[in-house]
């Protein structure tokens, strides 16, 4: 059996590249009847591709009845005597498989090593939530969730962020963005709200698209720079204190303070306090929220689930100040909750049980192993030409490379050696103000032999040809 | 052990008055540690509560640790050495368990009766994807959802509904709710939006909260009036033309052109047919959606797995025209999908199974079978003072009562006798423009026991005293 000649010049996705080619060589008999295809596994070593485009090619011919599966074995050629049902419908010229690995080594700031997530817990424990909580799956919940996360949350947010809260005050969402557009809808969209510049795009995208004036403030040494704050006609300040994405500040304490104050200065001010990543500091005390710190209620603290546990589980929250929850019950409350209760157990569980607590633990020793191996590796060969920041919190570096080349030039270098790496300018509202020379480079969706690879690969990239001490 | 002496007068909800007189007797020692509680079901029999309440009130000990549970066995009082934890967190002032029942017959329009849920088939197909799909699982995916469920859904779609579209058109989401917010993100808020008077309430509020500007447009007895909507400003009309909730209303093929029509005859208008009942017709050919009529790319189809299986599953889905596809890819595409991969890979074995088409078919048939039973024994008793429109389709009743009461004065007998219904005028925009004398009784959420005590109530409240044929 032909493997797919698969490249990223053919204008087609590797995906249905490799769709097309087993559809082809089905309905041609070239693959007969109740051939054995080869595993993913197989094919995503051999096209060096990821899993998920094989995955994504496999599910295709399978909804369509080219293949079928078997249980434990995998997948099989149909015999084609009837014509497929669905004819072919899946690929448009747009089609655009979102998931699809373009370089071989990707330094992405959003993935998250699924790995070492603990599955097998988690699979027992949606069992358990299958035998034991079946009455109560199928019936309604409370728009802001299930009373019983709620209260699993509140107890994790007490010891490890010093939030002080009831649980009447969790909103449970299926999604940060999700949460983001129902406080658009709270707090009204005549308002204008402040976003850190540079800052995570998408909250000012998420802001924009419900309507809102989204104002760019700039960064300081310390966090949202509070001059330009006051100076903007902004009321609502959507703020990463924890740890600012992507320059890695860790907001002070006098700067918070300074903050609530600007929230205390005038009625109808907040602040949106995204404690995202928050979970991920590695040395010293983590900071504890500013939502702690708040004797007004001017703070909405939100946090997500997606970054410690899996993008694919849609669960955030928000904590809302006792005058906004009223508001919410009574402006909002008829909104039903948006993440399925079987999520909610389940997770509920998983906290209940200590489960997340360890599973922290052991993703931060493993985070923090994979970033002192990425330094020491891209350093080894970079003769003091590198500057590398934000390293104490968060999983992923901020670089800043002396070599001459400036930003464009550092990330063209890098992907022509296979390795994907983003200008940091791609974080700003305005690109002429970004850092100089200064790439993002994350470094928790990527194994360790990968990632001496990569940090190989840059320096051959950046500084000429010299190899780095480590082999990979 | 004392049972708690809960009442409807008492100024705190049934849950928190179970929780109290729990906590107080752990508290005291009058239940004594390791003590035995109340099975559920025992306790929602002797209060005359719903199981809900006391899961509610239940879940709560547990987790401020009164009680602790034993698999299979039950709840016992904890030995309570150490305080609880979260100290009494949970019951502020305002606290309302939304999910408790008022009255003991509730005829409401949005439940589903989970009894008949095909609780082991679907655990099976989750333990599969537990297996099967783990992999893939935890990793991100499309914008718009599982590209195995969206040709899923488009097989059962143009099986049943003769829709014609491309699984790439297929937009799903975490309940329908969810999907409207986001169209008025893509649509745009400055345009005005039509809905149905009367009309689904929360379709208007989520359309409103959003931005929008909202148009209530009044109902003729063939759907939405045209004249009205054409007057109007709106250049987007909401309908629900399979089944109007709450007249029942089935559109007929000549308004639903007019109605394309109107949206053909200027740039910029669309329709959004909100399909969500159209599962549930009882006699002779479901009505295709107007989708299948549209010829120009005018109507975004939406439709969700709430009702035809579980209101704690948050699975919706629209599917847009070709234009909106290419705006929603340019403008919304960077939000993630809002649905568990995990709820996805299980809906789509459900319906890959053929499960979902024998589920509904089930359902249907149950439902046709209580509709019949609950019209036969309210009508026995009312002397034909009784006219029960909506009934050919669609899991509740419409019906105007010629007994010289006005609506209010029927709404308020029949919740003297227990049973709770809906006054029509609170589906209204304007309450004075209702039908007279006329309530909506659901009837899908309630057993057929349930059903006839209920019916012999209502001809009680309305028809005084009369006692019907059938007695409970």
């Amino acid at each position: 059996m032909l493997l797919p000649t698969i490249g990223q010049t053919n204008e087609k996705t590797l995906y249905e590249q490799i769709y097309l080619h087993y559809r082809g060589q089905i309905e041609t008999g070239e693959i007969s009847a109740h051939e054995k295809l080869p595993s993913r596994r197989r094919l995503a070593q051999e096209l060096r591709v990821s899993g998920t485009t094989i995955d994504a090619a496999y599910a295709q011919l399978l909804a369509e009845g080219y293949i079928y599966a078997k249980k434990k074995s995998g997948y099989y050629a149909a015999a084609l005597d009837t014509p497929a049902t669905v004819e072919s419908r899946l690929i448009p010229a747009a089609a655009k498989d979102v998931m699809e690995r373009e370089y071989p080594f990707e330094l992405r700031t959003n993935l998250v090593d699924m790995e070492k997530f603990p599955f097998s817990t988690w699979a027992k424990l949606m069992r358990q939530s299958l035998t034991e909580d079946a009455e109560q799956l199928l019936t309604p919940m409370d728009s802001q969730g299930d009373i019983g996360l709620r209260i699993e949350i509140l107890k994790y947010l007490e010891k490890y962020r010093g939030i002080k809260a009831n649980a009447e005050q969790v909103v449970i969402g299926a999604g940060s963005e999700f949460l983001l557009s129902l406080l658009v809808q709270l707090l009204g969209r005549e308002h204008g709200y402040a976003v850190e510049d540079p800052g995570y795009a998408k909250t000012a995208k998420i802001l924009a698209a419900n309507g809102a004036s989204v104002y760019g403030i700039p960064m300081d040494r310390e966090g949202m720079s509070l001059a330009a704050l006051s100076k903007s006609s902004a009321k609502i300040a959507h703020v990463t204190p924890s740890h600012h994405f992507p320059l890695g500040i860790v907001t002070p304490v006098a700067r918070r303070s300074a903050l609530l104050q600007w929230a205390y200065a005038e009625g109808g001010r907040y602040i949106i306090e995204d404690d995202y990543d928050s979970e991920f500091r590695f040395s010293g005390r983590p900071v504890p929220a500013m939502q702690s710190m708040d004797r007004h209620g001017r703070v909405i603290y939100m946090n997500t689930f997606t970054k410690t546990l899996a993008p694919s589980m849609r669960i955030s929250y928000a904590i809302l100040p006792p005058d906004l929850l009223t508001l919410y019950q009574r402006k909002l409350s008829f909104y039903s909750c948006s993440v399925p209760k079987f999520d909610q157990f389940t997770l509920r569980r998983f906290l209940q049980g200590g489960y997340f607590d360890r599973h922290l633990n052991r993703m931060k020793s493993l985070y923090r192993s994979r970033r002192d191996l990425f330094i020491e590796t891209l350093c080894a060969g970079a003769e003091g030409k590198i500057c590398a920041g934000g390293q104490e919190s968060g999983p992923h570096l901020v670089v800043t490379v002396n070599n001459g080349m400036d930003e464009g030039a550092l990330v063209t270098a890098a992907k022509n050696k296979g390795v994907l790496v983003y200008g940091i300018s791609e974080f700003y509202r305005n690109a002429q103000k970004a850092l100089k020379s200064t790439v993002v480079l994350g470094y928790t969706g990527i194994s360790e032999a990968d990632l001496i690879t990569a940090a190989n690969l840059l320096s051959e990239a950046w500084f000429g040809g010299m190899r780095s001490a480590r082999q990979s």
